[in-house]
């Protein structure tokens, strides 16, 4: 059977998250009643990774198997025509080998978080990003972030209800950067914890606000304890930026 | 009567527009009602330009009386406070002296226009930018945009409800920039014709699909005739950026 690999945008905020759940509308359903209604096939769409309700992609990654030949422009658009009205967009669709598997094969995710600093609410950027009123270093955030770099157990910095087999991760990249009122942290590893970037954001935004030093953020990591990191950003201002294989 | 000059922004998808229209809520009635529901006065806002019906605004800017003093800041809370749960936000509200007008003592006006430019909708951006799905030659219509830079009579871009007194008017920049798939057009004028922007990109973009050349662009100008431009590009890729004083 033909795999075909597809690239998708999503906007978050009316999913319960990429995967089914009872409770509502997931990515994972939209994207399979879509390839039910263009092939009449019944498909699991496997992703590169779970997103949770509110968190946005830009380029999340996923792949299926069709009986049927389908040319993968054909698919990409046939797709979008049956997601609508759903905010689900496909960007690409592509042939890969029988081995590729968007989860497994992947090298590298990149997520990214975006903060506007101000004191006014959110008109055009509601449910987009995450509005912090207090002023934030970022300096100071990205001179802490640098603490979370390489190889660490980042048990303080996880889900209770995280799956994975082990707590230890290495963070390839974590900038902070500010233009004007936007702080964006871009986050850059193999995978990452359930809640990860979110808990790191959390205590980042601790150390923007003059709460925490840079210091707080090493003895937080060295801790290995979810009760010591501060509490995870809100989902709204993640995006799941790529998947690199 | 102490007068107040607010930053607003807005997000044009559910209104009618900037100014009250019986046909659905505007940005002016929600603002006027929450002055109203935090200082108990019936008072005009009065804007430094109407945007039509899907427009958004970064910056639009406005003026009021308050028979009362209010500090600027806690008028800009009280304000944000009552407009929820519409997409409106004060960004900043100001003392200014009594003969300040938002309309009047505007130097400049600058509208952005954002285009995405690829096969798939847009989920992330929907009602947010302008989808095209042929591929746009930008510099082409950067070269194009340079015939329309000075004084000109522009009733060829010109909507026929427009009230304007006069057709001439002097376009200060027309920027072109390609970021990737994203295409952002920046005018810069003192004040704009009704739909002139729009009108403008809308022929521009035929330019950027190689249906017109720049010489196109020069003859629909010179012809005065708004039979003779393309059709207007769409509401919601249009952002009111800046008033400039």
């Amino acid at each position: 059977m033909p795999r075909y690999k597809l690239t998708v945008e999503y906007d978050g905020t009316e999913f319960v998250g990429w995967q089914w759940q009872a409770n509502g509308i997931s990515v994972q359903q939209v994207l399979e009643e879509a390839v039910a209604a263009f092939s009449g096939e019944t498909v699991r769409v496997h992703g590169a990774g779970r997103t949770d309700a509110g968190v946005h992609a830009r380029a999340q990654t996923c792949h299926l198997d069709l009986a049927g030949e389908a040319r993968p422009d054909v698919l990409r658009d046939a797709l979008n025509a049956h997601v609508r009205p759903r905010r689900v967009a496909v960007l690409a669709a592509e042939n890969v080998a029988d081995n590729f598997d968007a989860r497994r094969s992947a090298k590298a995710r990149i997520y990214r978080y975006r903060i506007v600093n101000r004191r006014a609410p959110l008109a055009l950027d509601a449910k987009r990003a995450w509005q912090v009123s207090r002023p934030l270093d970022a300096d100071a955030m990205a001179l802490a972030a640098g603490q979370l770099l390489g190889r660490h157990d980042f048990s303080s910095f996880r889900a209770s209800a995280c799956q994975a087999p082990s707590p230890i991760k290495t963070l390839d990249a974590l900038d902070v950067a500010r233009d004007g009122e936007e702080i964006q942290l871009t986050a850059r590893s193999e995978s990452f914890l359930h809640h990860q970037v979110r808990a790191v954001v959390g205590s980042l935004v601790w150390v923007g606000e003059g709460r925490w030093t840079e210091a707080d953020i090493a003895d937080t990591l060295a801790a290995r304890d979810r009760r010591r990191a501060g509490p995870n950003a809100p989902p709204w201002g993640l995006y799941l930026e790529a998947v690199l294989y």
